[in-house]
């Protein structure tokens, strides 16, 4: 008898995952699936946020509408997908004050309005704890969709912003440090939808994903998905992560590499295609490293090469 | 400060509809979100089902699986579309065994296989109680979607199936009477699907919903939503609720009336289109009442009419 909390997230999602066989879709295995209408594809994600590890004591209800709604957008920014709609099912407890619904609510249609997409509508059920499980659809082009398959050995590690400010405002909140710069990456994700599908477009990627799990764990999963290794040369850390960790008594690269909640994208692109990706995304993109032959990830640091472990949260793991 | 547990799920469902106002797409108050894809709708839905109101006791892994596919289903067919696929967001104890998840995997993967559609997959989460939440998508032409609002007077009510099996299944577990079959229709609810799409390309149905929260909720929606009333006549009734209505010492009509779970769907149709609708769905539809101007239904019963009001479980509600 093999309980979840032996197994972990991650083996437990293999298996199930391996169960199903959607034969005219793109299944399980990336951050969304995808069904074919013509000549683009339907894209559709679910997550699920349960008020025990996602929502922090001190997240207002509007926050936690918010990231209801971007963690569930950043799986179509993931694919390169343009959202078309969110659907938002809500487990409320019959306690809960209809102001705070309606905060809730609100927070979810002004992340929806930021990125341009529509909040279509959604399930309000009775649950003794808050679980909300949001459910984006989006459109992508044929030739333009990002997987997690696809890199190759020479091809450029690249992605999006810094890593790490949302774990530093975790550890800023548990430490007492002040800094609402980090506490609202935290709790408010800023979906990467515009450059998801400016990554679509430019037919220079081959592989991406975002970067929820933390970066150490999402390198492993795009390598393995790929059946190559990265080798990772520079992670863009914000300043406020050094200032947080320096104060915490902690190393900003590990809260950058195994934190999580940062939502960022990790994609890779073919070499002679960096100048058009660089031309879309601008500064807001950078070269990390490269994919080489093999499995496993390194690190250069301090002048040589280390390995790169993914770590982070996994659900049931006990 | 007004709690849910005050306003009960029905006064807040409409506060929050009213906070969403989709420009591009069919909003809330039908079963399901409509977005307009070229020459066609993509329909889309969400319902969250949770083990302390949704899962009865007696009910196996498979079933649970089977039942949070099964309702989302039933919402496609309510609309009228042809179902493209399902996603299920899955909150899952640590304690749960791996073959229990499989087991329900498995239920909502082979509902997914009756009814024709793909299983595209889902989410993993960890939470202390069961919660499953369903996604479904579908694809309806611009002119077969069944919608709530649409009934006129004159119209013939039509429903498919009998009404109250379900309701009598729960009756019987807690009367412990023996009805396999009232107890599978509970536990192994079957959507509508086909007959669904069948209705959509009628071109003679006004308007329609399914009757999961009970026949006269049912109609109470479907008549606010149009403006109308209805004089409901007969309503098929199952052999086997009269049985069990019969051995529990209650009236089978009130379990048909006012019992949820059946989901059958409900529909109103022009006079002229009759024919067209009974060729397409045979015995299994059938007349049960008139459409007439006004709000408000009645109910024909021993020679009169009697006010037929609204009655089922709502969620919060205390």
């Amino acid at each position: 008898m093999v309980r979840l909390r032996d197994m972990g997230e991650k083996l437990a999602v293999r298996e199930i995952a391996g169960m199903i066989s959607p034969s005219a879709a793109l299944g399980p295995g990336d951050d969304a699936a995808a069904v074919r209408l013509g000549d683009r594809f339907l894209v559709a994600s679910t997550d699920m946020l349960w008020e025990g590890t996602h929502f922090h004591p001190r997240m207002s209800w509007w926050q936690k509408g918010w990231m209801a709604a971007a963690v569930n957008l950043s799986d179509m920014a993931a694919m390169g997908a343009q959202p078309i709609g969110l659907l938002l099912a809500m487990g409320l407890s019959p306690e809960l004050e209809m102001d705070q619904v309606r905060d809730m609510v609100q927070g979810a249609a002004d992340c929806c309005d930021v990125h341009s997409t529509e909040y279509l509508g959604g399930d309000t059920k009775e649950c003794p704890q808050l679980v909300l499980t949001g459910t984006s659809l989006g459109l992508a082009p044929l030739d333009g969709l990002l997987r997690r398959k696809g890199a190759r050995p020479g091809d450029l590690l690249m992605m999006t912003g810094t890593a790490g400010l949302a774990a530093a405002g975790l550890l800023a909140l548990e430490k007492g440090i002040e800094s609402p710069a980090a506490v609202k990456a935290l709790f408010e994700p800023r979906p990467r939808v515009k450059e998801g599908t400016l990554l679509s477009s430019s037919g220079a990627v081959t592989s991406g994903m975002d970067t929820s799990d933390g970066l150490s764990m999402s390198l492993h999963e795009l390598g393995q998905a790929s059946g190559v290794g990265f080798r990772v040369e520079a992670v863009p850390l914000d300043p406020e992560v050094e200032r947080i960790a320096s104060l915490a008594g902690t190393d900003a690269m590990d809260i950058a590499l195994h934190g999580g909640g940062d939502y960022q994208l990790l994609f890779t692109v073919r070499p002679e295609g960096l100048g058009t990706v660089l031309a879309l995304l601008g500064a807001d993109a950078a070269v990390i490293g490269t994919c080489v032959p093999g499995a496993g990830n390194t690190l250069k640091r301090d002048g040589g090469d280390e390995i790169l472990e993914p770590k982070g949260y996994e659900h049931f793991r006990r």
